[in-house]
């Protein structure tokens, strides 16, 4: 096989569809090769694909900062963010316990005999993975799906998003150096561009395909899994989708803090210009002076914030069609927003509120307003105000912010967390998502389409995978993960405990 | 509360959609508190229905013995089976480290602070068990469904089979003194008949609905799977359809042991009247005097079982109209059946054979015939055997029989079957379902509806939580799970490392 190369978009729709079937041909022969390879070595390959983007870092930056409109720092930070996050996969596959194994030995003298019986996680298949709008790098080209993917084994198709279509083909670049570097399959790892309708469908209808990673819209997320229902073969899809993650602030915290919460929730509001899938798109508390109080700094924060470029046109216009649509609802009011006039693509922050009554009474003010918006809803009294949090559907994030007083006298509100999303949060803002073993970036329905599983941080890489069990097989025809020398050295439940004994 | 009892199956459909709507509220209540229970006390429970079950013993195998037919031999071995999946469950979740709790401590140091974040699984809601019709006990009332999820902390609403109702309603008495016994909340597990079509219907699609177990037809499955795209929020659905249980039979051993695996076989395919998900359905093997040998000598042993009666009148007819089609197909030849003539109800075992020509052009021989039936396909050669693998769909389980020789000369063959099946067998029968750690019943569609989960062992679990991530709570508000002192002194991955320490 020669490498890889990213195809031109071809001018008509069935040679689009044609060249995708090739694609995921290469990307089902390439994954026969690439599944067998050890996990030291695509630990290697991943650590790589770090290594070249950091040689390519500054034409990244610039290209990605052209695109994107994104600062130079946070486009710096991002590609460190996604360097990590292959470094994290690499050490998770080299530590070897994510795969799960588990082995009960035999008892010939059992009546019926009792066989040998071991278990792992294995790649499921070809990946797909679309690249997100609102990160060009750590949810994109390189990002958490593609080297989830493909630290479980599996091969990926990449679909380059087309607003950071440049940044997105030298991404690329740098993960076909890693390829040849490593010596890895050339089809390890495919991109395409084109139309997102028919190379987007024709990727996830594919006999192939055993996995979609999205990170973007309800309607985009929507529209895969419409796409599935057309395939014989069901596969899971795993889209990242909408969340307004509530934020809650109990009355004691606002009375004593009220100044700190107003600075730190007027940056969580506007950071990255609000384009964070964890932006607190909504306050709640319960009315009277503290309150008043808070809001009143947190408008004078919110005053003093720098309008900035969004990440392209279509963003830009959804928020100012979404802020002017929110604008609209009955009983809603400006709090405040930034003073400052906005430029061409450039977003105004704002902050709104509306009494718990309108907005118990109107769905509209759960819509996501993509950008620096948040809605703080005024609630009569306690009671209201967990009206108001039972009223939301998933959730990526739910937080509270609360003195210990308002711990003790809160309990319900906070037991009523977990039910709500997938992360939750006390005194801390929901922007800003570790890359490590216990995150959760997923919640229910519709903050992503699958409740189980996270798109950010080690377990992310259990959405590529499906387990198999090997009954009385010797031990030269078992992968090394479950011989009985444990050579790799991993922790395994043998007999039902954990060790890393042989057996 | 007062205890669940089984209500009376509405005259009307519209009662029963309403009966069903309280049924679902309970269940959402009792969750309310049964999800807070210790992991300890839900064991105490989960053991509590075996010791029940087993003292209702007598009563149980008279009256399941009258609804199924099946021997009491088998009704006691799948009692004992049942109460050690409830043990099985108890031990799991007292040794805790199935709740994959994660743990990254903080580092105020860091810019910006990383936060203390902590990651376990919990249930995800009211779980709905669809008994089965094959295993009255160990798939069925208090079967594996129900006991994984209540081991969960998710409540359970049953929907008995009818071809058992008496049996699934003695179950329950069993269930309900064991909630009595334990202090359960009195709603955590309840019991519905009624029609599939109604009951079913409205169980799958109530809100408060978090997952669905079934075991039984694809066509059953794909009903569950259509109501849930009735849905506002998807839910999973776990069920297990249908497989023909592949068995690949190697060249050296068929000329050394045939005389052995002909019995075995004859055994395997007949067990239990063939009634398993398991059943060996179709033999594969290359053409030649080894393998009519083989045959000749199953022929024998096939005509030496006894027919006996099948579970119900329903799976009767779909196996003898199944058989009629099957053997109406161009190119199928008997290769041998029972002697003995089938009266009412009985099965007649049967084995035949088709050429892989033949057999590739015509979708119909893959269909399952359930029962005591299995279809030998003769290959001319080693890539053809190979040719007819690749066809299969999904499979439960994909076997080869092979002496070292074989092996070594057969790579190919043995590296495509984990791509087949969820469980993956060499020189043992497929029938027979070790219940432990390392098991997988499951298997890429359409042998179930999602390959990455199990139906039996100790994994089921997973099908009925999700996982959370707790950010900046104080220890005394996190679960036991989670807090700094691991006072459940359960193994956690701590930073990277898997301990039991505190942290």
């Amino acid at each position: 096989m020669s490498a890889a190369t990213i195809p031109a978009v071809p001018a008509k729709a069935d040679q689009e569809q044609e060249l995708i079937r090739q694609v995921m041909e290469n990307a089902q022969a390439a994954f026969q090769l690439y599944k067998r390879i050890p996990a030291a070595d695509r630990a290697l390959f991943l650590e790589n694909i770090g290594k070249e983007m950091d040689k390519m870092r500054e034409a990244l930056v610039a290209i990605s900062h052209t695109e994107t409109h994104l600062p130079v720092a946070r486009l710096n930070g991002e590609i460190n963010r996604t360097i990590g996050q292959a470094n994290l996969f690499a050490a998770l596959i080299r530590e070897g316990s994510w795969v799960e194994a588990a082995i009960d030995t035999e008892d010939p003298n059992r009546v019926p005999a009792k066989p040998d019986t071991r278990k792992m996680l294995v790649p499921a298949g070809p990946v797909v993975v679309f690249g997100a709008s609102n990160f060009p790098f750590a949810f994109s080209t390189a990002g958490g799906d593609t080297v989830s993917a493909l630290a479980s084994g599996s091969t990926v198709v990449i679909k380059g998003h087309s607003a950071h279509a440049e940044t997105s083909k030298l991404v690329f670049t740098a993960i076909q150096k890693a390829i040849e570097a490593s010596g890895m399959p050339p089809f390890t790892v495919q991109h395409v561009l084109g139309s997102g309708r028919i190379a987007g469908k024709e990727l996830v209808i594919h006999p192939h395909t055993r996995g979609v990673g999205f990170t973007g819209s309800f309607a985009g997320g929507k529209a895969l899994l419409e796409y599935v229902r057309e395939r014989k073969m069901p596969i899971p899809v795993f889209a990242e989708m909408s969340s307004i993650n509530p934020v809650v602030f109990l009355p004691d915290t606002l009375e004593k803090n009220a100044a700190a919460l107003a600075k730190t929730y007027a940056g969580s509001i506007t950071l990255g210009m609000g384009q964070f899938c964890t932006n607190p798109g909504v306050l709640l508390a319960v009315r009277g002076s503290a309150l008043d109080n808070f809001l009143s700094l947190l408008s004078t924060e919110i005053a003093a914030i720098q309008p900035a470029p969004m990440l392209h046109t279509g963003i830009h216009a959804a928020y100012t069609d979404g802020l002017t649509a929110m604008l609209a609802q009955k009983g809603i009011s400006v709090v405040g927003h930034a003073a400052a006039k906005a430029g061409e693509l450039e977003a105004t922050p704002l902050v709104a509120s509306v009494a718990a009554a309108d907005f118990l009474q109107n769905p509209h003010f759960t819509e996501e307003v993509f950008g620096p918006f948040s809605l703080c809803v005024i609630c009569d009294d306690k009671q209201q105000l967990i009206d108001v949090l039972k009223s939301f559907s998933g959730q990526l994030t739910a937080t509270v912010m609360a003195t210990p007083a308002d711990v003790s006298a809160n309990t319900a509100i906070l037991e009523l967390l977990p039910t709500l999303a997938g992360r939750i949060i006390l005194n801390n803002v929901p922007t800003g998502v570790e890359v490590n073993a216990s995150m959760v970036h997923g919640g229910p329905w519709p903050a992503t389409t699958d409740a189980r599983f996270t798109s950010v941080g080690a377990s992310a890489i259990k959405r590529w995978v499906r387990p198999v069990c090997f009954q009385n097989f010797s031990d030269e025809m078992l992968p090394a993960e479950l011989q009985k020398g444990n050579p790799l050295g991993i922790w395994r439940i043998l007999n039902n405990v954990w060790t890393k004994d042989a057996g």
